[in-house]
């Protein structure tokens, strides 16, 4: 392939949607935004490198998918609504097959969640997606990571471990099973959560490095700890049926790559939220309680923050 | 070194100065961020690779400094003010001395332009330095590719091709003249420049990938043709010293890297743009005109767009 960057984003450009708050979007030095009256900017910014945030032999699709989900996560777990979104793309070759596949990945998840490409770069190095993503969100109502209250219950969203799971079998040169697998690819990130939450829950983050450590973020922000039953950490089908009980705590205990909504609220929101999971069609499992102190422990057994961290 | 991530964003974070406009910064899922009523946002995004964009033995400092300043070069040629910025660091391994020499230069130059550190990540990978800059602009006088007039002057701020010739001196294995190595390592955004031309330009763009191919794309946009005078072209006096004329010539007319802002302006404007040149204190010269037509062509030979592709 020897396409020039030109038109790498001319292919790109090509499938951006429109949104009446983009004044000017790709091809000026900037794009021009109008941001809505009144309300916060929440914006992120994350980066996925191949072979260490993904397995180098990826689908270009999936990498496209990923590297917009995390950044949605991140936007979910501040209870913000998606806007805009920035991208740089580096190449080691202008290789047209694979943006082609990235994009497909990329515009099915931006397209679900009415997010609009703006602006960005393409570059040539080893292969590495950086995304920068806006939402917006009511002044006062954003799930911060430090409003967690002794007494509340500690939540968390869908299934936890199976991402970690997947992971693990790739580590092993093992086969991974396909419903792991595709949660590891195509997380799903919880935006729709996450803006119902805003008003409901007191602190929320998502589960990107670990439950627990995750969680430990939370409790250090807020100065409180947390106590977790293991029994209650949410599990799919396909990680009972894959594996034994033990590593399967740990996974849903540590693993990280979920990118569910893990959330604290005051026990007078149970209703709210078992109602909250039946219209939104996604299991919300309390799974412990804030409590005056430091740390998290599970089933009583106090953990230090062992989550993934990218220098361990 | 072994330190872990959050080691090193609290390097990082400790250098931050603070903003009123900045709700939230560093250290939650999201930075929340307050626009000001009625103006426009203006967003960029641009990622420096090792080896690509700048030599792998770049001081860490210069590198911290380039990669904020070509995305402040950005803001300046949409005239827009900077205000926040997210950064996205990715390293080969945790490495404290690298993060503070980066810090170093990468905050000099942000206080110089009152620009925010809000959030971003740090991940392992192949060094690289991508960031998103965030800026404000009034509705309307945003400095577009596409407000460019026929008969309008062509103008270019400060000196051309002094990074491109340390540049190839680099390529050729040759040691760098250090006044022109300086203006690869650390260039100058021109936001000031930008600001103050918000309604006097018709159509700008910085020189990145060199002013006939930039110069080109600014055409393009504006649906007109330029024609150059290389005479005029301004030149430093290292460059001067360093290469003769053919050469001189070939790199102010298709060497990037300068951030210099390129711009176009009725001939009415004359006057007040040598008032600005002074006060700013700040060469502009004006080096050409808008024509009816397509491409640029300077001293009457046609040159077909150029400049730096990425992929090439």
């Amino acid at each position: 392939m020897s396409e020039g960057e030109f038109d790498l984003i001319a292919r790109i450009r090509q499938r951006v949607a429109l949104r009446g708050d983009v004044a000017l979007g790709i091809g000026d030095d900037c794009a021009l935004l109008v941001p809505p009256p009144g309300m916060q900017l929440a914006v992120t910014m994350d980066t996925l490198n191949a072979g260490v945030h993904f397995p180098a032999d990826t689908a270009p699709a999936d990498i496209g998918w990923k590297a917009l989900a995390v950044n949605l996560s991140d936007l979910a777990a501040m209870g913000a609504q998606p806007a805009w979104c920035t991208l740089s793309l580096t190449l080691p070759q202008a290789d047209a097959a694979f943006v082609d596949g990235f994009c497909e990945g990329f515009f099915a998840l931006a397209r679900q969640h009415g997010i609009a490409l703006v602006g960005g770069d393409t570059t040539r190095g080893p292969l590495s997606v950086g995304i920068a993503a806006h939402g917006f969100v009511e002044p006062g109502r954003a799930l911060r990571r430090d409003g967690a209250r002794v007494g509340d219950d500690v939540w968390v969203s869908g299934t936890l471990g199976d991402a970690a799971a997947a992971l693990a079998q790739w580590k092993a040169d093992a086969a991974m099973t396909p419903g792991l697998r595709a949660r590891l690819d195509r997380p799903t990130p919880r935006v729709e959560l996450g803006r119902a939450l805003a008003g409901l829950a007191g602190a929320c983050i998502d589960v990107s490095d670990g439950l627990l450590a995750d969680l430990a973020h939370l409790c250090r922000a807020s100065g409180v700890g947390a106590e977790l039953d293991a029994a209650a950490l949410p599990a799919s089908e396909s990680l009972r049926a894959t594996f034994d009980a033990d590593v399967r705590r740990a996974l849903q205990a540590t693993g990280g790559d979920d990118y569910e909504l893990c959330f604290t609220a005051p026990t007078t929101q149970r209703e709210a939220l078992e109602a909250l999971s039946r219209a939104l069609g996604l299991p919300l499992s309390r799974i412990g309680r804030i409590v005056e102190g430091r740390g998290v422990s599970c089933d009583g057994i106090g953990h230090a923050a062992s989550g993934y961290q990218h220098f361990a």
